[in-house]
């Protein structure tokens, strides 16, 4: 059942069926059908060759001839110049026997690179009934306060509530909240050098589109989260990963980057880093916050993780130690409260945050006025305190239900060391197994991992496990399957 | 006082007040340093010349000399090589005696284009207290149901709400709501065929990193509000304006563009032309259409004020009468209901779809799920097409009563013709008066108007005014107030 459903789900999962009593040459054509179909692959656009598509699907080369030769009579396929063959219409253009717009060109076009095809997978195999979800994120919908965000409207009467279009920096209130929110946590910042925007993730949007010119350099840690997205790859931008040690991102090879003035900047998640559950330490805060001021190399610090310390609350923020307007800083109600409200902030020198509020308002006029109330009044209230604090509570117990069946189920199959807050264990694998056959087995099982490569190509032997997500009962079945998964395919490879 | 509260808000609005016991060099100090401090002149950023600044604010060169002396003994400015001033230090920056990061050439980086000045204070001033918005593209706060949509949380517990990360394309059952919504519209979409935006505006940001390459041409009306947005030029796209007649975009005209294959896109505000008001005819809908098949030329339609329609409903939407795909259809909650809610939809091509959907994934990771729950709530009740008929309503009122005001203030001073629907009354001026001038001197006095030259430069004689958003009090005021503005200006010319 549930391979038949991924079958269907495109390109990437395709298993031929050989028991079935439908041929092969017909399963291929349904399957290329269905590429169509789906939109997966648009009129215009290239087909695989015969010989990729044979190998691919593990069939014999006349098994795809055929195939293409029965498309080609039905007018959805045909040979181009190039020896290729192209999709040159989708069965709902043959119904309605006219031409349509040339999609494909405009969709292989766009400066928007497509996500990895992995992430587009994870993406929608989240979406999966029933998946167990081993690797996300993201809060468990039972640690997500929906019925208490939910009766936050019912006293909207005495507030008033705004809902026209926003103010370019996001309602005032919602402002004013952050900034006390932020005093406590040494980090002054006066209403309007706040940006209020739809999560962390369009805060990078934003710094991309806005700050950066093609060309730029993101000097970031390695493995990193925003591997795993391509803001700022899109906009034109390299990538320049640095190592950490058990302090954080290294400083040495920091203060040896040869720096562009107006195109270097550096991205850190300084605190439980994703995805390796890493806090960068006092000192090492102290000495990247000094070179990068000799430097004069602006700093962005995601710190959308700060709140979900476990064992003991960890140290100030770059932002706070920052006397020189250095630092733009992330904060985000994504992961405390709820990723579905879609609100984060964007605080730092008030030059840079005007221009990216001009950008914002450009973009999308400014971020949901009901998700700005609720927010507001989840600060005011204590709410998010409150909550925070039973969120922390929670993942302590997850975190160490998760160890404690890592120690039985991996001692010998993989290393990794304990988080001290946040979402993840980074774990490495001893074997050696192609990371895509592993992921694509555990989803077969119905398990969705994320693995080490979509954060660093190189991460081949690690994957990101959460302990936010999955509930206990899906980490007590999940963990002993992907043990078993993994032995299986270690020993084929032997 | 309004005109104090003005003068700080930047560059722009700057009056210096010859009758104060402040010397005019030490107003010129305060301002720059206003500049600098508020951010509006960033660090690293150049100061426009003293020859230009002493023309701009009418003073003699030698008191912005005084003022620049001023200003580099205090650190805070200095020369550069070029003979030019640059900003090199803020206040704050002083404070601490330390070297902030060069943000100015950050902010002055980047690859979108600021908005234009006259657009950042449009987007400022409407937030001025009492201020009268005659030109605003907004519903009155009294014409959004607040109340009601805040009242739609209260039965929440029934419904469940889910507050994680939403799916690529957005919540299905909202996605379900518009497919059956637009049914009756003759617009079939399945809910795969819809993404879920937040709002129209984004909408064109998805398309315009999503389908187009730098280089490539947007066909469109000539004025459009497109052009008061930068989301294609900011992309690399250039415009190429189209002549309307009264039934909508020339369709001659189109049909002799010289289209690149995957390059070029036509942008229509088919039905009440933002800023004209116009309503494209069926016939020439048909013809636009044919021409654009024939041309394989896909065509964006944004369909944002398709049920304001005050006299009779519009015709069908080019969407309807599409048979081969051609035409992606935006259309919006904003000026029905709530801008604030920040929900819109893309309906198009399945695989253009799945490529904005990506790639909104990639920007925000979806909009705010409490906005797409009470979307979903209001079109599934019934809400909306109530609040629909009664928009129209008070629509009618409104702009029977604008129109009657004209008829008496401005009959010897502009022409215009009467709007069927949508919000606005393109208003030409007979008296040939510089735009930014009236702009400014309505602005001085309590009125924030829509010039037309936002919507196209060579609109000069034009405004665009909106009877959707301004009081009929306020209107009383404001257009007597106006029309005497307007003589003024054009008895000082002569
Ligand atoms: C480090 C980091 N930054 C940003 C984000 C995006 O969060 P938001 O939901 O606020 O956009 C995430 C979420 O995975 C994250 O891990
Ligand atoms: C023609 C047109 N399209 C799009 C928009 C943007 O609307 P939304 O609030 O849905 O982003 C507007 C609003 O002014 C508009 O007039």
């Amino acid at each position: 059942m549930k391979n038949n459903q991924l079958m269907i789900r495109g390109d990437y999962l395709l298993k031929l069926n050989r028991k079935s009593p439908i041929p092969l040459r017909r399963q291929v054509e349904a399957y290329i059908t269905n590429q169509i179909a789906t939109g997966e692959w648009a009129i215009g656009s290239q087909l695989p060759s015969q010989r990729v598509l044979a190998e691919r699907l593990r069939v014999n080369r006349s098994t795809v001839t055929a195939a293409f030769d029965e498309l080609t009579a039905q007018g959805l396929i045909a040979g181009n110049r190039g020896g290729g063959t192209q999709v040159i219409n989708n069965t709902w253009g043959l119904m309605a026997k006219q031409k349509p717009a040339d999609w494909g060109a405009y969709v292989e076009a766009g400066q928007f690179k497509p996500n990895l095809p992995m992430i587009r997978t994870i993406n929608q195999a989240e979406f999966i009934p029933d998946i167990i979800r081993l690797g996300t994120g993201e809060l468990s919908p039972d640690l997500i306060p929906s019925n208490d965000l939910a009766k936050l409207f019912l006293n909207v009467s005495t507030h008033g509530m705004s809902l026209g279009y926003s103010e370019p920096k996001g309602n005032l209130r919602l402002r004013e909240e952050v900034s006390k929110f932020l005093k406590p946590k040494g980090v002054a910042a006066d209403p309007e050098s706040v940006l209020i925007v739809s999560g962390a993730l369009q805060a990078l949007q934003l710094i991309s589109i806005g700050l950066l010119d093609r060309g730029s350099t993101i000097v970031l840690e390695k493995p990193s989260y925003l591997y795993s997205v391509h803001v700022f790859q899109s906009s034109g931008m390299r990538f320049y990963g640095l190592p950490m040690d058990s302090e954080g991102l290294m400083v040495d090879c920091l203060s040896q980057i040869n720096k562009e003035r107006g195109k270097t900047i550096v991205y850190s998640i300084s605190t439980f880093h994703n995805p390796t559950g890493k806090v960068m330490t006092s000192a090492r805060r102290k000495s990247i916050l000094n070179v990068c001021e000799r430097m004069r190399l602006p700093i962005i610090e995601d710190d959308v993780y700060r709140d979900l310390w476990i064992d003991a609350p960890p140290p100030p923020s770059l932002k706070s130690m920052d006397h020189s307007g250095n630092v733009l800083y992330i904060g985000s109600l994504s992961k405390v409260l709820s990723p579905g409200l879609r609100i984060g902030w964007i605080v730092g020198e008030r030059s840079v945050i005007n221009r990216l509020a001009d950008i914002k308002m450009q973009n999308d006029y400014g971020s949901s006025a009901l998700s700005q109330w609720a927010a507001e009044e989840c600060m005011r209230s204590g709410m998010y305190e409150a909550h925070a604090s039973y969120v922390r509570d929670q993942l302590r117990i997850r975190r160490d239900y998760m160890l404690d069946l890592l120690s039985v189920y991996f001692s010998d199959l993989a290393k990794w060391s304990s988080p001290s807050g946040g979402f993840y264990v980074w774990l490495k694998l001893i074997p050696d197994i192609d990371p895509n056959t592993l992921f694509e087995c555990a989803l077969a099982n119905g398990i969705l991992l994320n693995p080490g490569v979509v954060y660093d190509r190189a991460a081949s032997h690690y994957l990101r496990l959460s302990y936010a997500y999955a509930s206990i009962n899906e980490m007590d079945q999940a963990i002993p399957a992907l043990r078993k998964l993994i032995v299986n395919l270690a020993e084929e490879k032997v």
